[in-house]
């Protein structure tokens, strides 16, 4: 059974290994009223990935917090848009790092409203000054080591939307909160899975669609001249709020904006 | 003003920064009876560490709380060793990763009893296979983010008292919770602080020490050839909990052990 904390209960236990060591992951969902945009993805994603960090968890279990939630809100949010939060710790317990042999995970569940979204036309980002770091068995993993998207997030000065983050190498992998999606003549590029920090549910949403729509998808990291090149056609942000958004300037350079990435990908699709 | 968090109140707000990002960090301090070992050196390395995260925190709140800890916890462990834990995050707030204008940090305090030390005579240590990825501009600060140790953890068997982890490299740079101390013919080698994911406060006591005392230190990685090179004289792992341990056998491989850090440097006498 799934220990689960809300926010009216008691807190988090002082020494949760969640707030000791960052030893957990968590999703960030919109919902819908009490329905769930991408509800399959973001499952799949919290199983698995709990499953490499070695944390027990049913699905099902994850799967009724998610309904219990949708009820709870209904008198806060009505059928409206808000943002479901799932924390996933390792619970108490083990001797320092070590964890125990029986673990007892807490699952912390918080809400909160939908933030506002761009307006269509596009987006400012600029460049990141804080390196990513990206140790390849944690790959892509949601986990709550997020010191380098805070300590990036220090940049923001209210101008710009995003800020995108670079590897060590200067090669562009992923902004502070969503991920990247970009369009060139003839096909479509994203930094592949084991590159990232984070990778996003919407993210992976986006390239079925591409992909169902017969689309030809380049995984590689993004040299920032890629973005300046004549052949860009878009460069999109995407995370499972925001959906997608197109950036119509980076740092300096201003980019072309089409609609190309929405057309063919409708998160709300998914709601259940 | 500090917010203390005490095991026996309402434990860590459920939206508290330091469970969803890791964004804190903490020091593990042996103390004796009232005192505490290092004091100065755990006072100075958490505020200078929380400074480079921007986390407001007062050295006199800090030492405030070690007193009160010692106090309160004297009905438990007399004047015997034990070990006190201050996790310092930066509270709740702001918006995703961005943090609030105003922070308000929350400071946990949690006791432990002094786990049992090895034996003299030297103990087992083994290779980790997980790497060790260090940002450049977090290296050294003993964060919330402690994944990668908790992962590297999985793979004690119960033979062995560390891990020893290395850089993508192969290079060796700590262990899953102490620091390396290499004693070589005619001078003292360890990882440089940049190298680091966790710069201890024992191991920088130990460098002043070796350095009072008059012996060169040679600050870099460590390449593991140079474990099983006839120069070596011995290999230590410091922890301000543990102190000064020597490795017999680092896996498969037999090392000299002698007690040369041990005679420098006693962090016992730090008690205040």
């Amino acid at each position: 059974m799934l220990n689960v904390i809300r926010p009216d209960g008691n807190g988090v236990s002082a020494t949760d290994r969640g707030v000791a060591y960052g030893d957990g992951l968590f999703e960030t969902i919109r919902m819908r009223g009490r329905q769930a945009v991408l509800r399959s993805h973001h499952l799949d994603r919290m199983v698995a990935d709990a499953g490499r960090l070695g944390i027990p968890v049913e699905r099902s279990d994850l799967d009724a917090e998610i309904s219990r939630s949708g009820r709870d809100m209904v008198s806060e949010y009505g059928d409206g848009d808000w943002v479901l939060k799932l924390v996933l710790t390792r619970g108490d317990g083990g001797r320092g790092y070590r964890w125990p042999v029986e673990c007892e995970p807490n699952l912390i569940v918080t809400s909160s409203p939908m933030p506002m979204l761009p307006p269509s036309g596009g987006v400012v980002a600029a460049f990141s000054q804080f390196p990513l770091t990206v140790n390849p068995r944690l790959a892509g993993i949601k986990s709550l080591n997020r010191l380098e998207q805070v300590m990036a997030s220090r940049e923001f000065t209210g101008e710009e939307f995003e800020l995108i983050m670079a590897n060590a190498d200067g090669q562009l992998l992923e902004g502070t909160r969503t991920n990247l999606i970009v369009r060139m003549e003839g096909e479509w590029v994203t930094p592949p899975v084991e590159s990232l920090a984070v990778a996003g549910v919407m993210r992976q949403y986006a390239l079925e669609c591409l992909r169902a729509a017969g689309h030809t998808i380049q995984e590689q990291v993004i040299p920032p001249a890629l973005l300046s090149s004549c052949g860009l056609r878009g460069l999109y942000l995407v995370n499972s709020v925001v959906g997608i958004v197109a950036v119509r300037r980076l740092g300096s350079v201003d980019l072309p904006v089409d609609d190309g990435l929405e057309t063919i990908c409708d998160p709300l699709k998914t709601l259940e």
